[in-house]
């Protein structure tokens, strides 16, 4: 039995071959087809400077920060004084994909084109308490536009998730659109007090799971006054059957308010934009969609998919975030998926494609004699492009079968002193059960042709 | 101008799409050799516990371990205590991918196949001073078979790196194999004390950098016997011209040696199994290669290119090692390959192919009215498996196509108004200059027959 401190640290994963497979066909197709969208692939460091983590996170965000020691001289003087968190720490693990990205075009912008395309897929690490599906380390697959207000890059995020979810065979997962223009603007609209604001959005995003009972009485205690509750509650029924109706809605509700009628232009603009990419037939506005309150500034979007509460991913525009560390806004939107939610429902509803695993071919190995053979012809085989698993000892060969067997390969080539001398192969089909000989120097086509390659 | 706390911290990289692409290069290339291989692909997390880390790499590397604070309570409780460097860390940094290949595989012991071939490709965090192509988070590229004393495996390993080294163009790197029990049966036939061993091999392993006069200095200093010192001078020619010559002054060197003629007879097996792979005409046979000292205990290779001095990888047997969790020795076998100084030596030499970045084509922005069917064309050449950038705003023809040419892209389409009532996109080739008109429904053939896709 294995001891316990074998198991990794609480809420880590060992990701054992088959899963790392069934992530790396995952992470492949979002590779393929943000590079098909004309993204460019970026990498930071796991290891940020704590300053440059701290304070953009909010409060909580703060202490779900893995922190990183200083080390030799540093900790000691830091130890010799009061210790103290803030003290003992000079880096921290990347908490999300946004801040090092930020980061990355404040520091190299003369070398970045001024519209900056870039994918980044990598891990994050969150202190936060582990459950079913949420992990301590997971990992991000984001997608941004960084230098233009042109909503095309609204667009442009869409259609590359969209043509990910497509891939992947998520083809009854929606994208959820929203401009937080319109979402404040219907708000204002109903006549509560711009301060409670954020209270009634608050209140409001709990509709699906608590109606509209709870969420009046919610709103009722956050101190909104009782005429505006009356009036928000036909307004959020503005969301129609079609996406056209629900536009007209908003036209009536959102007349003589400027900023929801702006931010319903651009989703005007936006939409038509959004149907000649592959998230046509996708899109669904849902005036009400909050995602987060915090640092949005336009449009925003969320993934649906009817196998999982809560989002695959989501995104939207943030002009105000990527030129934190230049003291200036640069525009910016940008979409991310998360990788295990994707994996996840894939699991479930078994998405994956079969054959992501074995080798194509094992060698048996008949004795030690024969085994400079054995390999010499793994060897070609591999030159060839097959995969070939060589069985490491000499064995019986009903031995050698079944490992082949369990590992769910196809052919066992057997080359033991009898074939060596006439210049055979023989190759042994576990499909089927047949087996033939096969000169030596056809077998590299013999087995391509048996594979189908 | 960014401040100069937007720099990623100490050690640390941003890999900007250039250089990701020539990483993805390369690890995609070791992967697919090594799946050709039969192994299988495992993860860990970045994040150890910290007592799996400590007290396994010296004391040296105890300190160079990024440890993790704790959170929450046990942090207030380890600061109210006398706080320490070991108290205040429960977590550390992933240090290498063989601790944890220990870890797993006596974890999961009852699903891992007995005889395991992984491979493992993550970075490793080290809190070493930086230096010139010395960073603090850097990639090892690990192939191990754990379960089998044959040296099958040794065979299996080479061949994996020779044809890694194959495939990147490396055609002069040489792998370099010796045995410990050969390199100690020489120290011993030279009649060096067996406590003094090692020091001798410490001295011997500077030949190359300090001569003989040295090594012989550094030997006395060390409290080598004169004559042992007298004795060891010729041992050090016995690498000859050919292995074959370098096995017959082995076989006469080592006569009466028993752990020496084990280590050789193991060679003797070896050699053809090896020259049966990829690393034929690489494996050079080096009797004083010495590759650390601390756990191998079998056969040991370095990957020497003429290139660099230092190794681009190394490996060999350590049958102590994985076991260590276990309380059991369990036979192993493994090869590593160091991604950054394979980089640094094909960024030197030029040996990345050309094309490893742009996008294929750049559809044009005209004007908003024809922004959805540009968009639409785009979508189109994307499902066909094109590389497709979209200019994100209205702009000045020449404007765009200078972006496109600064991109590398090859073709612009562009479907402004008058294409649209036409049904036609005109199409530009940057490497020509040429452009034509081609019917929008024959745009994805045109495309690719330009491309030779």
């Amino acid at each position: 039995m294995a001891s316990s401190s074998t198991k990794p640290a609480k809420g880590m994963r060992d990701v054992l071959p088959e899963d790392v497979r069934r992530r790396e066909y995952v992470v492949g197709m979002v590779k393929e087809v943000y590079e098909a969208h004309g993204f460019e692939p970026l990498e930071t460091a796991a290891v940020e400077r704590i300053e440059t983590l701290l304070g953009k996170y909010g409060e909580e965000g703060n202490q779900l920060i893995f922190r990183i020691m200083k080390r030799g001289a540093s900790l000691q003087r830091a130890l010799s004084e009061e210790a103290t968190e803030d003290g003992l720490a000079d880096l921290g693990l990347r908490y999300d994909l946004t801040v090092p990205l930020a980061r990355v075009v404040a520091e190299y912008q003369h070398k970045l084109p001024k519209v900056f395309k870039r994918y980044q897929i990598q891990p994050v690490w969150r202190a936060d308490r582990p459950a079913h599906g949420r992990f301590r380390e997971f990992y991000q697959c984001d997608v941004d536009i960084v230098g233009t207000e042109s909503v095309v890059a609204e667009a442009e995020v869409m259609g590359a998730v969209s043509m990910v979810l497509d891939r992947l065979g998520f083809t009854d997962a929606r994208i959820r659109l929203n401009h937080r223009g319109v979402l404040f603007g219907l708000i204002e609209a109903a006549g509560v007090d711009a301060a409670k604001a954020t209270d009634a959005i608050v209140a409001i995003d709990k509709l699906d799971k608590i109606g509209w009972e709870g969420v009046s009485g919610e709103l009722a205690e956050r101190g909104i006054a009782a005429a505006a509750i009356e009036a928000l509650r036909p307004l959020l029924e503005v969301k129609a059957g079609t996406n056209a109706e629900t536009l007209a809605g908003l036209e009536r509700a959102l007349a003589g308010v400027a900023r929801g009628e702006q931010g319903l232009a651009e989703l005007r603009t936006l939409l038509p934009l959004a149907e000649a990419t592959a998230a046509r037939d996708r899109v669904e506005l849902d005036p009400f969609l909050a995602r987060g309150l915090s640092y949005y500034t336009g449009p925003i979007f969320e993934v649906a998919s009817p196998a999982m509460a809560g989002s695959l991913g989501g995104g939207g525009r943030y002009d105000g975030l990527v030129g934190m560390f230049l003291g200036r806004d640069i525009p910016a939107v940008g979409f991310s998926l998360g990788l295990e939610r994707l994996l996840v429902v894939m699991t479930e509803r078994d998405m994956f494609p079969q054959a992501l695993a074995a080798p194509d071919v094992m060698v048996a190995l008949m004795s030690a004699r024969s085994a400079p053979h054995a390999l010499a012809l793994a060897t070609d085989l591999r030159r060839a492009g097959v995969k070939v698993d060589v069985f490491p000892e000499e064995a019986r060969l009903g031995k050698q079968f079944k490992h082949a067997e369990a590992r769910g390969i196809a052919l066992v080539a057997i080359q033991g002193s009898s074939e060596v001398e006439q210049g055979v192969v023989s190759l042994k089909d576990l499909r089927t059960g047949d087996q033939r000989s096969v000169p030596r120097d056809e077998l590299v086509a013999a087995v391509k042709a048996a594979l189908a390659l």
